[in-house]
């Protein structure tokens, strides 16, 4: 993703300097060899973008960028703070590729938007405009410039519009929202609920029906539910529920349920496995942050249930999702909880 | 679907009888002849479902009767209340599994929770409270029990609450709403606006990856949009544009749009084809509810937007969707549109 979203920025003429933590080496070497071949997307990178390797990183790098773009995984946070530190002498423009919440603890999760910032005044550095990126956003999809619609969002107006102009291409539209908890709640959560949604697909499968082996009512059913508790969520959180309903909310889940880590985990759980089982099984090695996700939200979510912030029957799907991935409990979701009159 | 419909009533003990019209000749007499074999849905029927042919249809029937459910096409809806006027003596609660909506001049459509109580009573029949349905709800995936969510609607509270008690089941789960004009809005815009997500499958396809031949970003784009402009026709129509984020609006478009017709006719539209020579090509007589939409809504829409009731750039998808059902231009969806900051 790192590499893909290189490609809107290098077709709008910026000078792209991609930069590889010490996990990539085998990418960098291959975009040093040949510009031509990226080893994951499958695409050409256009002119202008420059590869480099972690150890060849700089302050002088920092020093001329408009903009940084962060986008490791969620585990890779302290590393990439620590980097942030070492060589970023004045606050830049900094936007987060990478999804997922702070927490763990009964404390209310929180997004990197608003950990970030903090992160950095600890270290000395004041904090720049950090800009969560929201919405349906397939990295090899975008590398082909196949259309889509994202949403950068950031408490400020400015620079955050003039960033938006800087990145949007006819291909890659770009729209600008204040509500940027919001935004990186939706981020993170709809890895979280696409879990579930994709469970729905298997859970109801009729075997005896192989050209139409998964059921489509369930999911769609919980696919709103979904939408629902999300919006709840993020407004605990302290974004708006709107967001939910919208590009980095709805739009996100849309595609998070057809395909990736969270829906194969998904369909792995209604077909009957534990997370423990398939995460030692047909996912073993991967990150799946929905997971991650879940084990962020699990205490301060119960929490919440036990003072009576929530009310437990509007969540039926967030405690399904937490018992299956947290408490390594067979996935179910019971439909007699929704439609009461 | 009026057969699948039988199934949940049935299994609440409800004596059903299934009425055919004279076009449902074949399947009336399948039934007859063996009630385990339904010849379309490929389920059995449980007991208590009693098939009939229109012509033994009497008042009788309607006299006992607690609730109609109605299931015909949208053309078939003048047939339906000719009937309902011959042998309905005394008001009785109906149910409309039919969808679509009334117009095609410059007024604003309507729908037949707004336009058949008026029919009823201009053959002098007060009306009954008549209940829009709406949600995710394949036919096929009903009769076999298969888990959903529904809502049924009306403008009083009761009966709608005793009859949503009546059909709800373990596996069908109907909750409740007031807005009947925005579930029924929802439930025919749905059809329309599946055509479009299905149709970005197509157009940003890559012919070269056979094993990843449709484009996801484009779709989940474009069904957040659709989501939007839902919202903002239901609220024109009368109906509440939060109805459009839920089960009858999102959750239906979630369904609709994996399959069925509508979802086909979106995939030629996507592959190049003009909606004329898909309904004489790929889906040569077959009913495409969408198109029919399209058509009801079109002069109305056009007049709001040169009366300046709305802003033609908060619904650039049905534009394009006015075009190619009811114009036959090509499909084409500009993304341009998107992401204004």
């Amino acid at each position: 993703m790192g590499s893909a979203i290189a490609v809107p920025a290098a077709d709008n003429a910026h000078d792209v300097t991609l930069v590889g933590t010490h996990l990539d080496g085998d990418i960098i070497a291959a975009l040093k060899a040949d510009r031509g071949r990226h080893p994951r997307l499958g695409a050409p990178l256009p002119p202008g973008i420059e590869p480099l390797d972690i150890g060849e990183l700089h302050a002088g790098h920092f020093e001329t960028a408009d903009l940084i773009i962060l986008e490791v995984s969620s585990a890779g946070m302290p590393w990439a703070v620590e980097h942030l530190l070492r060589y970023m002498g004045a606050p830049k423009p900094i936007a987060l590729v990478t999804k997922g919440l702070v927490g763990g603890g009964t404390e209310r999760p929180r997004t990197y938007v608003e950990s970030l910032p903090e992160a950095l005044r600890r270290g000395g550095l004041s904090a720049s405009p950090i800009i969560g990126i929201g919405g349906p956003c397939i990295a090899r999809e975008l590398a082909e410039r196949r259309p889509t619609a994202v949403v950068y969002a950031s408490d400020g107006d400015e620079p955050l519009r003039r960033i938006a102009r800087w990145m949007r291409t006819s291909t890659y539209r770009v729209s600008t929202s204040a509500d940027h908890i919001g935004v990186e709640a939706c981020a993170a959560l709809k890895n979280f609920y696409a879990i579930g949604v994709s469970a729905m697909w298997a859970l109801h499968a009729n075997p005896h029906c192989p050209e139409r082996p998964y059921a489509i009512n369930p999911a769609a059913a919980v696919f709103t539910q979904a939408v629902k508790e999300m919006g709840r969520l993020v407004e605990w959180m302290g974004g708006q529920k709107e967001t939910a309903v919208d590009l980095a909310g709805l739009g996100d889940l849309h595609v998070t349920v057809n395909g990736g880590r969270n829906s194969r985990l998904g369909l792995s759980l209604g077909q009957g496995m534990s997370v423990s089982e398939a995460l030692s099984g047909p996912l073993n090695g991967e990150t799946v942050e929905g997971v991650d996700t879940g084990r962020c939200l699990s205490r301060a979510f119960q929490a919440a249930l036990g003072d009576g912030v929530f009310d437990a029957s509007a969540f039926p799907l967030t405690q399904s999702l937490i018992g299956a991935l947290v408490e390594n409990a067979p996935f179910a979701f019971d439909f007699a909880c929704l439609g009461h009159a």
